[in-house]
């Protein structure tokens, strides 16, 4: 390591370039987080890097941690405290600092190993995605844990992404910037652009990408990680020292999507068996108190939960339970040791002492319910989750129809086009629209009804008019000339009455009954072109059921 | 205390009473939570209590503790670590033993003062309520927390919940039963009725009452809460030592419904004037982690946040301080000490030593972001919650009109009312129906549609159909005879196909065009009457837009 402030930084790089020197840190701040005199001196980094090959971890970054070859590379705070930091199978790329320190430290205190970190910082060449994707390669990590405050390369982080998925490393991504007042911070903060929230979580979704919203879901869903355990269905076996707390988990489970479903009659019976007369052998079960004098009961109780056939995970709930303690402890490992399915323990109460002892073995323990089944339904639905896209077919589409449309309203001076421009750009794509024409008069538009054939429907034409109903600019189901010269009549004066004066009407064939759908498309800077398909009609904003997807439709832009 | 058990206590409980003791409270089990025989012994202690005037907490119950008497009538383990019990603002209501004594150390961990905790245990006598009652009237006692499995007398908690709003000491309750799941569970574990928590929830939400869905969710409360101090509004300043942790904190927030707006030019600049230049002046403000080597820095930075007419609350936000941690904490307290607005810090990273610290000195202190400003929500939220529901006015009714059809459809064998006697009973009470006439055949459709005037609607008439859109039991807009005579038909046939085959039809003059609503009533178990209103239509299960709301219509009964 030498001592290089960020304006000599340049001749630095240039200098282990020239010595061959395969990979360099910079810790210097001073570049694009300061301004445009930064940001060009950041430039001259990338450009180092792309001419001469070197690869550059920063500038404006802590460097790395790689806990299992003992390689400190940082002048992080995160070993302030004089422990050594224990390797394991976590490892979490950081783009900022000062965070991804502090989560460091969290991550020790809940006892969860970490074999690798890095912090990106300005990332001139070296971006987070390609960090990660490095760990996909990692023997020592299955899981991945990230910190991000955007993405450099949208391409990149989905072609990780799907690399993760298919090598079954599950990736935990907290991404700040998910409100507008965020994102309009992120873009101050990092000069970076945040990109469209929603985008970013609609490729977590398709690719399998965990996206929690805060520290303690990222670390609580990190410690259920870390044992590695698969969790094939919903349904959870909640045994409770108390019947409250155990209901308390029971509605957290179920409010996550989870399933606490009754036991039927037999096995009822069979855990009436073991556990005490006053306690409860429905799902979830109340164990009791009884539990703490007599630990050979909780065992028997948890392989009876272990052996139904129902049971996809295991959670059992204590309050205080300190003098015992040991006993239970020792219990609870045992009986995690002998299933493969993830056994979690919620410990409400206490000094957290033998929670702390039983997160140190191996076994998840939290010390609320909520965070317990939110980490158990997060790993639920990784499980679960739907395959990857696949690449996608290239269709014939006629560009050259679409490109005329939109070349001919740019010529008019306009950059949105109306419904009926933009039903011939869907039609040269190769979507069909329900038949319709132009027209300017009430006696226009009876023509056209007829050329279409009734029944009909009129709409305001105008692209200056988003929301056509609530303008009072739509008439349905019109069914005769005088109805449809009434209803063109009604639609103009509302549209005059709106202050569009040159609008038209367009006279539509009625649609045969179905359900209304919403599709849309866009340009996303980051990940290029998304579509949304949703439930659609007047109520859209109100029922908001919608899905965005990364469309890969162009043949020369392979699918992530 | 006299050691009594279960099948003693009545005898015992009849001699307190013999010797004029006021008060008295049963600790054994082996009552209502074992079955019959448990109830009927539960039973008999009620009755002495309501015949000699004795009350009585309990049975099955770990009793009470009042720290600042230094009166500890309990068993709880709750002292089992041997820390004295600090004495504070919080009084606190469990009806669980086991559950409330874990929430009473992690009070104790937070660092929460509670002046008394009663455990109600099966409440044949004293209820939740009732000790809460008392609590509203107790000085040492600002702010109640209650762990509710059910609610005995829904009338008495409305009155309780009313005062305390009054006297504005805030109700943090953590209440189960929400999921079906965990209903049912509450049923078998306390033999009592778990209520439909939608109405549980409407109460809440009337009468000011905090309800949180878990332990973590009560504490971070009650911290807030602890300190006393208003918040006038929804806008937060964020200061930040990290520029994502402060975006991770403004994402937070938004999704809780606060504001991190920025700052306007003038206000930027005079925060520029303090912080460093590669800082961030706008809002969430990244004062950099300059803050450490300056804590001083921190202050002027604060008092100009403090000072800005925008600011409702403060949130600091750190990562990992340890180095120079006490100058933070000192300048986080002399400058909560300068104002009466909410001031929090999230201490995300470190070894958590100086949060404690901060805690112990009475400034709210969180390790997460989400936690927070979840808590500064619910604050705000409180403060600016809605008027109580005034005593309702007695309107005229003529329940006579509405028995008759009620009774002639009992003397018919059946316990549902069909569309058209429904809306008799409706005008019985005085709420307007579109006018409407029953029939058989078509003809007879036809004739009451002229009767009524065009255009009418015609809809399936059965007390056994429910949805009658999804049967195609539905016609609207019928402009004439044929239409209505040709829907008549089609509507009985589909209602046979449905297997309905004693269906007619109504005949409905169409109602001018406005909005849907749907509206309903039933009788709670626990709460008594309750009123629904939200949007209508076939989207109702969808849309979920709907508020529930207690009617206290009945002159007898008084409100709340």
């Amino acid at each position: 390591m030498i001592g290089v402030a960020a304006d000599r930084t340049p001749d630095a790089l240039r200098a282990c370039a020239a010595k061959g020197v395969p990979v360099a840190i910079a810790y210097a701040s001073g570049f694009a987080e300061i301004g445009p005199q930064g940001a060009a001196l950041q430039t001259e980094l990338a450009e180092i890097c792309r001419e001469t090959g070197i690869r550059l971890l920063g500038p404006n970054c802590l460097g790395l941690i790689a806990a299992r070859d003992a390689v400190t590379v940082t002048f992080s705070s995160s070993l302030d405290e004089g422990d050594s930091l224990a390797s394991g199978p976590v490892g979490f790329v950081s783009q900022s600092g000062a965070f991804g320190t502090s989560i460091m430290s969290r991550l020790r205190d809940a006892g969860i190993g970490v074999s690798a970190y890095v912090n990106t910082g300005n990332e001139a060449d070296l971006d987070a995605a390609e960090i990660l994707t490095a760990l996909t390669l990692d023997d020592d990590v299955s899981v991945l844990l990230a910190y991000l405050e955007g993405v450099r390369d949208g391409d990149r982080f989905v072609r990780m992404a799907r690399r993760a998925a298919e090598v079954g490393k599950p990736l935990v991504v907290v991404k700040v910037g998910r409100s507008a007042a965020g994102a309009r911070a992120v873009s101050s903060h990092t000069g970076s652009l945040a990109g469209e929230d929603a985008v970013f979580d609609s490729v977590a979704g398709q690719f399998g990408v965990l996206r929690v919203d805060g520290v303690e879901p990222m670390l609580d869903l990190a410690q259920l990680l870390a044992t590695g355990r698969r969790m094939r269905g919903p349904n959870l076996a909640v045994l409770s020292i108390s019947g409250g707390a155990g209901v308390l988990t029971t509605d957290a489970a179920e409010a996550n999507g989870l399933v606490v479903a009754p036991w039927d009659e037999t096995w009822q019976a069979r855990m009436a068996d073991v556990i005490p007369p006053f306690g409860s052998p429905v799902n979830p079960i109340d164990v009791t108190a009884s539990l703490i004098s007599e630990p050979d009961l909780l065992g028997r109780a948890l392989d009876l939960a272990l052996e139904h056939p129902g049971t996809d995970a295991i959670v059992v709930v204590l309050t205080n339970v300190e003098r015992g303690s040991n006993a239970v402890v020792e219990a609870l490992r045992e009986a995690a040791d002998r299933t493969a399915k993830p056994l979690v323990v919620v410990w409400i109460g206490g000094s957290g002492r033998p929670a702390q002892t039983l997160t140190a073995a191996g076994v998840p323990t939290y010390r609320d319910p909520q965070r317990a089944v939110a980490a158990l339904a997060a790993l639920s639905g990784y499980h679960d989750r739907p395959p990857l896209p696949a690449t996608p077919e290239f269709d014939d589409i006629d560009p050259a129809a679409a490109r005329a449309v939109i070349d001919k309203a740019h010529a008019a001076g306009r950059v949105q086009l109306d419904e009926l421009e933009s039903a011939q750009v869907l039609a040269a794509y190769g979507i069909p629209m329900a038949a319709a024409l132009p027209a300017d008069t009430p006696a226009g538009a009876a023509e056209a009804a007829a050329r279409l054939g009734f029944p009909v429907a009129v709409k305001i034409l105008s692209a200056a008019v988003g929301h056509k109903s609530e303008l009072g600019g739509v008439r349905l189901s019109l069914t005769d000339a005088p109805a449809v010269e009434n209803a063109t009549r009604e639609v103009l004066e509302a549209a005059a009455d709106a202050g569009v004066d040159d609008a038209r009407v367009l006279v539509q064939r009625m649609a045969a009954a179905g359900r209304e759908m919403a599709l849309g498309a866009k340009n996303d800077p980051t990940f290029g072109p998304v579509v949304l398909a949703g439930s659609g009609g007047v109520l859209i904003e109100l029922i908001e059921d919608r899905s965005l997807a990364l469309a890969r439709l162009t043949p020369g832009r392979p699918s992530g």
